[in-house]
């Protein structure tokens, strides 16, 4: 109900709108307009109140807040469930528990700031109060957990698309799954599954967009930027969100009719690394394998096909990868 | 210190063992000696107690006490931590939040019932009290999710060599992990793991063997038995329990150093399917899927290799196989 009171302040904006309306329009008492009114004034919405007038939004918080996700979102499943907190551990943490208790496909799980937010092989992810979008989908996807890695690269192209879309910067995809702008992270992206051999009982898919986020770390500051601090002024971070979830939702629909090579298409247009020099370094128990080569395509797994010094292919699932200008040559992180 | 108080009675039984010899012993009060005695009692231990001579061990309770599963353990890692419960929902979901905790690397979870047990799909898994051997076993194998299918093999291998040399029986295996005797079903094994795309975070196999299970619900009675029931004897649980730990860590050794062949070499050898006709059924979303062939191979990720009518060669990830006697021919379950 607080939902639809202020969609009808929303509605009426920037004129006054009487509470006898809102009464009548809802079906409910003259006290819990009042109180609904309250409710979205602790929220942070500036609502002015007149006598006889009535009632005046006059401004809406920069929170994710479930309605402001919904008001406008295009979506028939995700995102259509929402569980928004101010704080949380990590969104894929609490997604996790909500997948376990049987939530609906596409729930969404928003943190406007996450205490241990994580990135891939469980490096820390940098998620300050109210300044990103840090956020975990719940899918079910019909498929064997082998079918599973397109997901991720799924999830690239859709942020890629929606900030692309929203911002008006070139995104660029940087295998297997970064978002990049001029060489630097914008996005990360962790995915998550729980599968028997021959099912997926549910996946995870994290995102963490640095919307408008001005300060980094200093250990980040030389491979990460934000939104807001490449184009100089923030972006409206409840848009970019609902363009992303649109996104995923229509690429996901269009992954499970036609299967991958859709998607891997699309991911390679904005594929910053294609026919490129890199260095890819894996590490497992402390090991570590870094394998150097000319990046000759991505397979329809998602693997990178590199082609190794010697002529020979090499085919990597996952690893760490950095531009270099030749082989042998040092590391050049920048991507342009 | 009630571990060591019993590991006491044992090794003086069937002699008495006086309480000062315990105490000394163990450094710990009469009165501490007493206590552990009625805890063991209360646990179902019968203990004589005579003053002058001491106390004497009678009898063990048909449990599988962490004390019970330790005692004569000849594995390194695995249930060296173990978790024992009456009763459980399920093991591999107490076995979930207990790894998503962070338990160590071959955690055992045990429960006496499940009202929960599952099988493979969500199916149903009977698990009455105190009958079977009702387990889970965490594991973190450093590999990519691609390469979990063999360890639900693994666990196959393990529990039919570990019947086999406790209840020397011809146990065989059916793809891809049950344990069969005469065609009926005494073992299932449900594996589970939670995984980024590119790393295992934690594989839980959970096992259910029906050791001296005595009745079925009749839906079950044709295709199911128990090792009791097929050899007209009760086998001792914590045995059968402590031999497949032991098979499973030593094959998961050999996997982690060897990789997979090895071990599919030992699971094609009490594989009852090869070379015989068999139908597969299939079902994702209530769409079934049958094919009818003759199983050629199963190949090193575990895929049952299947010549169909028209001399092509299908690989199958999953699925339910019956035997067939050939191509359209009416089911046979029976495996001899």
């Amino acid at each position: 109900m607080k939902e639809r009171v202020l969609h009808l302040l929303k509605e009426s904006s920037p004129e006054f709108i009487s509470g006898e309306f809102i009464r009548r329009n809802l079906g409910i008492s003259r006290t819990a307009v009042w109180k609904h009114i309250q409710t979205l004034r602790a929220s942070g919405y500036e609502i002015a109140a007149l006598p006889h007038a009535g009632y005046q939004l006059l401004g809406v918080p920069d929170r994710l807040y479930p309605e402001e996700v919904h008001d406008g979102l295009g979506t028939e499943f995700i995102g259509r469930k929402v569980y928004y907190y101010e704080h949380a551990i990590s969104t894929n943490e609490t997604a996790r528990e909500l997948a376990d208790r049987g939530c609906p496909d596409g729930t969404l799980v928003i943190a406007e700031e996450q205490s241990g937010g994580k990135g891939r092989l469980g490096r820390k992810w940098f998620s300050p109060y109210g300044k990103g979008i840090w956020f975990s989908i719940i899918l079910y996807p019909p498929v064997n957990p082998s079918d599973a890695p397109p997901l991720t690269m799924l999830g690239a192209v859709a942020v890629a698309r929606a900030i692309r879309k929203v911002a008006h910067v070139e995104a660029g995809i940087k295998w297997p799954n970064d978002i990049l702008l001029d060489g630097k992270k914008i996005c990360g992206i962790l995915s998550e599954m729980n599968a028997e051999i021959e099912r997926i009982n549910y996946l995870i898919i994290g995102i963490g967009i640095n919307a408008n986020v001005e300060e980094f770390p200093d250990e980040l500051e030389d491979t990460v930027t934000s939104l807001k601090k490449y184009t100089g002024r923030p972006v409206k971070r409840t848009v970019l969100l609902q363009e992303t979830l649109m996104e995923i939702e229509q690429l996901y629909k269009l992954w499970l009719q036609n299967g991958f090579q859709p998607i891997l298409h699309y991911w390679k247009e904005m594929c910053v690394m294609l026919n490129q020099m890199v260095k890819v370094v894996n590490g497992i128990n402390g090991i570590k394998d870094i394998v150097e080569g000319w990046v000759e395509d991505v397979d329809e797994h998602g693997s990178l096909i590199l082609r190794l010094s010697d002529g020979s292919l090499k085919s990597l699932v996952a690893g760490d990868v950095s531009l270099q200008r030749g082989f042998g040559e040092e590391m050049i992180f920048s991507i342009r």
